[in-house]
């Protein structure tokens, strides 16, 4: 349980071999390696992650791909050869979990569907993403499964239409990162099933299961109430304001008079006494009003004037910052979710700072030990763990089988 | 690990202490309960989680709550009285996991700190969930964590903002929804270490890192490149065309051209031919000239006409749904993600729909077994089952440190 540092990791005994690629698979597969876990990444010789086609590039690597392939080893070989498949056999037959996110029936014309995994090693847990699940009217088609799809599918882009109504995709990958963080779960619930019963079993999520469970309050309104109810408001969740020095969010919640404490702050007669702002419905219906009341106020001074008076009656407020800004806050830095990552194989370069750690565990606390691979930079070391001989895998190499890097 | 089907679940030999409300706590917990935890929801006598105060309500219950309790059980308990905190111990002293996501220090006033919890149980994992970490600027105060200020600090309203450039803010709980699985996935990870070492530890997830982490290929642009480069766009990654009968989503990545097939299904000459538009950084600076192009076209069918023809060339398409005609799509009812819940106590209603379980375990399927629990629904039960007379509880109703309902 203890690696050479000698800090024990949640998952220092687990093997994964990993068919993931692009953000889902390998968002999950980068918080197994985190804890512990060995991940092998299997890729395409010469081309690997397509993630890898993505900029912007730094010292010649994609800078997403380094982002969620850290801790990873890669181990680059052909599948559709027989010894290629041969040699991942082999590797599974000494793994703990096969994790892929590929589209509907790759794995199985591969021969390595979960009949032929399970059959070969019944300890193995099977993980596989998908963008619409493993049967039904779409999930049964080998239509690719991608954020945008699922962000359209679940409400997602309706409801985040622009105000000139039309629909708009949330800039960042929801779907792919919510399903890979499931993924991740139902890894592990597996794991301790395991740990009963010696059995490994399928694990399955996709991405439209991920994303309507993240609309789990939404999806109780219109099912069980009216469609529409999905979309009332309340101007004093969430309310936007432009200070002096930019935009500033504004919540009052969970206290009886939230709009009071704001007019104390705001030092103006309390609007919460004025029939039209004296319900949430009533604030609702008369929002724009509200709106622009707080609006003539807030413009008057910076968010360093705002935040902390709004503080000091418990209404929060923020600036709303760029993701630049962001990841410069104090907050930020001290929580190590911005970290350096060691370059690897780029000599003389800077190290790169990736997103960090975000589940801490006190007492077996997760790290980043390497930087994400080349393509095939671990071949030799794999292959050789499972009894490859140095001249075999130089063969492997000649003939294209493998990839080394 | 059988229950009384005879299905095995994941976690069913598992005890939760759960003191969490709202969105964040609840959906880790929920998820616990899903896959056959125990979990003992700990709730203010006559008040409860304040996810209750919420609408719409149908025959008095909040459906945003019983979206996100099913499952659980409910122990209604003053834990400020001397009688009440005795009896949480107790339950605390049989639990495997505790579970809050008070503001900070709030666990600690109570006497339910990490410190007291380890000593009375070091078997226990004690999982926090808060809105910005444990300690540092912000985390180190009491300033109470929210979805909406999550996504302030961490770039997200900002890049979603409106095409009038005022930030927007996500319309649903993708901070509150990632930070718990995030939990859940922290505390599954202690449950396999405490398999090893016999020890629980503490795990701590924020709102904050539980979002940066899913903008990890933002951050890995903005901090190895441009602060601009996070913007950059591709016009076919997620193109919004209306159709004669809505919007549409077109996505064409992951092959050589994917213009060029997409010229083929609109029947039009190759504009992938055409200089302004013969690479993804020309096409981006000449967006509003393609994006009317394929407009034109796209304007003169529906959806059913174009989806299958897109599927044919291996491009993603998908009409925009709104979330009530989302929850009716075949391909979610196939993948039981809206599900029936049995009403509880309301008697002579209609069972509820909500939110189904998006981890499929192959061998340990989670289950739906119970409604959201009424406020102090399970007292009588969780307080005999550890020793406490039916007398001493009568007492202890009648004192008003337990509630019975």
């Amino acid at each position: 349980m203890a690696n050479e540092s000698g800090v024990r990791r949640a998952l220092s005994d687990i093997r994964v071999v990993d068919f993931t690629q692009v953000i889902f698979g390998p968002s999950c597969t980068a918080q197994l390696a985190d804890h512990g876990a060995e991940v092998i990444k299997i890729e395409r010789p010469g081309i690997g992650d397509l993630s890898r086609q993505f900029g912007p590039y730094v010292d010649g690597e994609s800078m997403p791909y380094a982002s969620l392939n850290r801790n990873k080893k890669s181990l680059a070989i052909d599948l559709k050869s027989e010894e290629g498949l041969k040699a991942v056999y082999r590797l599974i037959d000494s793994a703990d979990v096969v994790v892929s996110n590929f589209r509907q029936g790759v794995m199985e014309t591969l021969g390595l569907g979960w009949d032929e995994v399970h059959r070969r090693n019944p300890r193995v847990i099977y993980a596989s993403g998908s963008g619409y699940g493993s049967g039904g009217p779409i999930g049964s088609t080998r239509k690719m499964g991608h954020d945008s799809m699922a962000q359209a599918m679940t409400g997602v882009m309706h409801v985040n239409a622009d105000s000139d109504g039309v629909p708009r995709r949330v800039p960042i990958a929801i779907a792919d990162i919510s399903a890979g963080n499931m993924l991740m779960e139902g890894i592990l619930l597996a794991l301790i099933e395991r740990g009963n019963s010696g059995e490994g079993q399928k694990v399955e999520v996709s991405l439209i299961d991920a994303v309507l469970w993240m609309e789990a309050w939404g999806i109780a309104t219109v099912a069980n109430s009216s469609p529409e109810a999905d979309h009332l408001g309340n101007p004093l969740d969430g309310g936007v304001y432009l200070a002096t020095d930019g935009y500033l969010v504004v919540t009052g919640l969970f206290k009886p008079n939230p709009l009071q404490a704001i007019c104390e702050v705001l030092q103006i007669d309390d609007l919460s006494q004025q029939d039209r702002f004296s319900t949430v419905d009533k604030m609702t219906e008369n929002s724009s009003e509200l709106e622009s009341i707080i609006q003539s106020e807030i413009e008057k001074h910076s968010s360093e004037y705002w935040v902390p008076r709004f503080d000091a009656v418990d209404v929060l407020c923020m600036p709303v910052m760029s993701l630049d800004h962001a990841i410069e806050q104090p907050q930020v830095t001290h929580n190590q979710m911005i970290v350096e990552v060691p370059h690897g194989t780029h000599s003389g370069t800077k190290p790169q700072r990736h997103v960090g750690i975000p589940v801490k565990l006190g007492t077996t606390p997760g790290e980043i030990k390497t930087p994400a691979p080349d393509i095939g930079a671990n071949s030799h070391e794999v292959l050789a763990s499972l009894g490859y001989s140095d001249t075999k895998i130089a063969e492997m190499v000649a003939s294209g089988v493998v990839g080394i890097n």
